[in-house]
């Protein structure tokens, strides 16, 4: 398979899972039927980034600005957020959920994963944005002590929500949309950013090889 | 001209000018010759946004991480940067410098455009990044008073230095690489980026009309 051949890998990637709902449209289903599809594409990726060597992966589940959606959407995408995530306990693994756990958006049942918890294998760090907002994130910034020393990245990193999570390298978003609609923006300064035009719930591994052949091409420069 | 009907124009756009030292290289000419080249490419931009009515345009001028580059490079991006601004300046519309004037690295002749000045027919806002940094403009979030309201959108984006800049609808970049590099990680959240293959120096205004046709097939969700 040449296609798992690769010189240079991105150590972490990002997710952005989009177009369930269009998917449930085209397929005369309503629009809340569209979550429960990207379950098993999450599942089928997450093991072929194991194989293959990646670090970290981070899946955009849904945002405090997504809540805005009718309740029958909201519900669906937040059960599917709890199925997602419970899919991967068990499985070789640091699992770490991020978003505002003190809403009452925030799905209960995963409370116990609000930290990094660890199973078989930890050979790869899975991260879910769960009621995640840029906001939030950010806005833990405003509890840093900026005159004890110099900001350094180091400092300014360990200072916003979702500290614990890397520098993403390749974000990859489905559903044809150009746009990182507040997706880790500090993690994702310096990002590649590959679209595919498909709709999530119609992943094919060879999007996910077809991004990383296109991430092989991109030179890594961080401005300098 | 059917290219110069638009059912909706982004209100906001930002432009990320790269390509500027390849440019040169294949033009046989030094990296540092090639930023000279990007002048007159942004003043036709300017002079095409005004006429079809676009708010505010935002230049990426450079960045705090682009000053560690050689200081022949260094000089000469700065030195493109100082004639960029004055080559607005008596233009119609009011322009504004943003970047981290506290550093040697700062052209101190644009320091007088680093509070907003208005020229002739105020119908366009330009602004310029220069000595950027996403860092030192979400820095200044550090200074804002948390306890003493609720964390509106509006507070929040009133706290970062560069809160005279609007929010970002359209981000076009010119050279072909696929990533923001730090461009004002707050106001393009939900930004839609379009890239254009050519080098900034190659600038033809169907680029413009391109990406403006493209962004029309957009849709403007904002999370909800």
């Amino acid at each position: 398979m040449s296609q798992l051949k690769f010189r240079r890998l991105p150590k972490h990637i990002g997710i952005i899972p989009d177009g369930n709902r269009r998917w449930a449209v085209q397929n005369g289903l309503p629009k809340e039927a569209g979550y429960e599809k990207g379950l098993e594409p999450g599942l089928r990726l997450y093991e072929i980034c194991k194989s293959i060597g990646i670090k970290e992966l981070t899946f955009y589940g849904f945002t405090q600005d997504n809540t805005k959606r009718p309740s029958v959407q909201r519900i669906a995408f937040q059960q599917a957020c709890i199925k997602a995530v419970n899919m991967f306990v068990n499985k070789d693994g640091s699992l770490l959920v991020i978003g505002d756990f003190y809403s009452p958006l925030f799905p209960p049942e995963l409370i116990p994963y609000t930290k990094r918890r660890t199973f078989g294998n930890d050979a790869i760090r899975i991260n879910f944005l769960v009621n995640y907002g840029w906001k939030w994130d950010l806005n833990h910034l405003t509890n840093y002590d900026s005159t004890s020393d110099n900001i350094s990245t180091r400092n300014f990193l360990e200072s916003i929500a979702s500290a614990d999570i890397s520098r993403v390298d390749l974000i990859i978003r489905w559903g044809g949309r150009r746009r990182l609609s507040g997706f880790l923006p500090v993690q994702s300064i310096y990002a590649d950013f590959y679209v595919v035009d498909e709709l999530w719930p119609d992943f094919r591994p060879e999007h996910l090889y077809d991004a990383l052949n296109w991430y092989e091409t991109q030179d890594i420069t961080l401005g300098g």
